[in-house]
């Protein structure tokens, strides 16, 4: 193994990420996120699964149309109808790849395929052809490898590179591996399959047992080329291998890895909460890399020994992941200049000068509330703008909350439903609470409430609250967003926001089709 | 290795996890998670480092005195003070054990120590031996063992077995190990220390690469048989291992780890929760184990998996860690009796009747505004209750929020200053931030809003908001937590009590001493 051997980064984050229960993202999401990733330099993005729904599908070509620098990726299972659809939706792509599966675990055959081991050979041998004659580029997965038999696996690996797949990936798909045995598997199966110098060898972890990070890195000593994760280790269950500890690994200890990647680290922390903000799925503090306390140094020994030599207690500088201490800090005298050449300094784009002008206007008005304007805020604005991308069926006109001890809390509130003004007042057990039921009193939209959650943007009083509802209906799940000054402002704009997504049915259904 | 080797499960919740910045707890906090631990059957508990502040002894004392069923700890640097306040601190402990460190890197005792080799180990003697006249069991840590020499680390770990130590902890203090590396590290050193065998030893890992939890069972199988990990994985930085993975990982892969661990896993999930709540610090939703989505399924093929056999997705059930899906609920005709014997099936212990009957008075008055009562309710009102221990300089009497759109928000509320009503009114950028301002121009606490959060405690629109207020003051933090329907009235309770526990100085100032 060569110090020169690079590990191709393929992330899942719009694939397996989105189907974390409550992940689902609309297409403009996973568009900003996929543009998140090329700038960071990702060499493969699996972005959907194309024949889950017409969202999904519509999601994928946008992507392969738009992104020129990365691989985009669909997966599909080993069917005729999800090839082709997954070749459908990648026609536009500068490079792109179909990505097929098939499960090979003695359980996942006999249970959930209801087929015979050879059966399953000949089926994944077909839908490898397929997809080759559809594109250059097919991976293909064994579903449950880690729990599936070596002979069977040697052979049906070995069948499908001669049937053309350039990428093998072995998955574990229930998490259940630990590092030495499955490096074995990894290594055996290299050493075993007689053309397997024809493939790259590629792994996909679950985090079930915590171990998803280890697994692949232990599969990459083995001779692994190719790993599989998601922004913020996002993904089915407890996720998958964090894209920002696998990279952050390689880097740090490439003196014992030999390997090295291409991604841009300095990347690392906007993406996280960029996919974290539109998912509403927070970052807890302690996690490696990107929370807010990887870091920070508490005791005071520790803080004393960075002080004196930094590497005492710092394996990889804050910098090196996109930390920087000097934010500029923009406030009410900023102009649309400023505004803008910040926003392009975080990679932010925006679509057109209309938005930009709806941004800076937003921009202006939190100034007016707030002292100091952070980089924070000025995401938060922009991801308020772009929200408006979504049909506002339902848009906030007024509202009026009080509440006071020992008396009903009350929200009086104007709405906008297609065009048109429609008063509400409820009480409620909060002012949240009233403001919330005063909407559903005009939309009736039958959904329950999943989830709420605010966080600070920045510190300080008077910061801005980004709020995330999450609202399901039959099956199929929203999350809204909305930052203010003031909270229940911010519930209130969450709220509607979730409700304009499960309205316009940008949001979809969950896939039902699965997944590795 | 027999199959019958057990694990030492030593937690450190209580002392690395308290060093996270934000993380500090008060002692009643300590102690509440120290039972919890004790319910759990952890070995032992690292209760705190005692020299650190008279808080931190007064919690390890507390502990000791209290806790019958596990071990207590407490750190202490290799020097005679720092070890004569441990034994001090365990004086009354049914069983106690004095933990002393040194570092051993060339770089921490060239830029921390100052001192050269000879002298590192000459005083890890001298500690090793002045621990022992006070305590039988002595453990030993070499500061920053994974970047230390062999040679030296060999020579350091067999003087400290010579001099005493049952223990040896092989820290990777700057979360820098990989696996296969560490695991050899460990091999090497029971292997080349002669007299290894009358010690067992340790491992201790940081997560600053996501490879905590796989270092440390990478070392189990290299033969370690003592793991400190932490609730969570919280710690410093990037936290610790987490305990419930560790836990997990032995008992669903003891066919290829070939140990057990004594813990009672059906105990892990309330425990997680206990210490998320009492820190303020949220767990991801894919967080393994113990998050919200880690036996959550979501494509359809998986549910669908899961119908047909449990076991081709689970390879563990979410019972054996505590999720229960039955929940018993409680509502406003609920009578005491029911509601005293759910919180003993919940664990929870309230010290007096006097405890007992506040916490069945906000019942009452929750049950009122909130249509049904979950565990989680109970629990976040047992917390609010027992938040009273704190001596109560500003309590709220009344408060009144105004916000409508286009006028500036406003509160006005009334307070008890050590039992003396007082009147405040402010104005904000948002009725939270006018409520915070109004309590400031009475308070003057000069200390400044670091972190505010919300979380609903269950699901629907009349749920409960749990929140959560961080703030600093001359270095020194505290967390203040609130519960209630009206996310106003949440963030005033939790804002009081942090500036209760400021007030009170039971928060202590963090420890000026470090860790391994």
């Amino acid at each position: 193994m060569s110090s020169n051997d690079r590990v191709i980064i393929f992330d899942t984050t719009l694939r397996d990420g989105e189907q974390s229960p409550g992940a689902s993202m609309t297409k403009d999401e996973k568009l900003r996120i996929a543009k998140a990733l090329e700038r960071m330099k990702v060499d493969v993005i699996e972005a959907g699964f194309a024949i889950a729904s017409p969202g999904d599908f519509d999601a994928v070509k946008t992507i392969a149309d738009t992104i020129k620098d990365s691989t985009i990726c669909s997966l599909s299972r080993a069917l005729d109808a999800d090839i082709e659809r997954a070749g459908e939706a990648l026609a536009g792509a500068n490079s792109g790849r179909i990505h097929t599966f098939i499960a090979t675990s003695p359980i996942h055959m006999e249970y959930k395929l209801r087929m015979q081991p050879d059966q399953v050979v000949e089926q994944a041998v077909r839908a490898v052809k397929k997809a080759r004659n559809l594109c250059d580029d097919v991976e293909f997965s064994c579903e449950d490898a880690g729990r599936s038999e070596l002979d069977f696996l040697c052979r049906i690996v070995e069948a499908a590179i001669d049937a053309g797949a350039r990428t093998i990936n072995i998955p574990d798909t229930v998490g259940y591996a630990i590092p030495h045995q499955y490096a074995e598997l990894i290594r055996q199966l290299i050493e075993r399959v007689p053309n397997s110098d024809k493939a790259i060898f590629s792994v996909h972890c679950h985090n079930d047992l915590g171990l998803a990070v280890a697994n692949s890195l232990a599969a990459v000593v083995a001779g692994a080329r190719q790993v599989e994760c998601t922004i913020n280790g996002l993904g089915e269950r407890a996720g998958n291998a964090a894209l920002e500890e696998i990279v952050m690994a390689i880097r740090t200890r490439e003196d014992l890895l030999k390997v090295h990647t291409r991604i841009d680290t300095t990347q690392i922390l906007s993406t996280s909460r960029m996919v974290s903000g539109i998912t509403g799925f927070p970052v807890q503090p302690n996690k490696a890399i990107v929370g807010a306390n990887a870091f920070a140094h508490e005791s005071g020994i520790h803080q004393d020994g960075v002080l004196k030599h930094r590497e005492t207690y710092e394996i990889m500088s804050a910098e090196s992941v996109g930390w920087n201490a000097n934010k500029m800090v923009l406030g009410k005298h900023s102009g649309r200049n400023a505004f803008r050449s910040r926003l392009q300094e975080l990679g932010i784009e925006l679509a057109s000068e209309s938005e930009l002008n709806a941004a800076f206007a937003r921009f202006k008005d939190l100034a007016d509330k707030k002292h100091e304007i952070f980089d924070e805020d000025l995401q938060a604005l922009v991801t308020d703008t772009q929200n408006e991308e979504v049909t506002e069926h339902y848009k906030l006109v007024s509202l009026e909350v009080a509440s006071k001890t020992g008396e009903v809390p009350q929200a009086e509130l104007v709405l906008l439903v297609d065009g048109e003004e429609v008063r509400a007042s409820e009480q409620g057990s909060g002012p949240v609470d009233a403001a919330f039921k005063a909407i559903e009193s005009v939309a009736q939209s039958g959904s329950t409430l999943q989830l709420y959650s605010v966080n600070a943007i920045t510190q300080g009083t008077d910061s801005q609250g980004e709020v995330t509802v999450r609202l399901e209906r039959a099956g199929r799940i929203v999350n809204g967003n909305g930052a203010d000054t003031d909270i229940v402002v911010a519930s209130v704009k969450a709220y509607l926001h979730a409700l304009n997504l499960m309205q316009c049915g940008v949001a979809r259904a969950h896939p039902q089709v699965g997944g590795i």
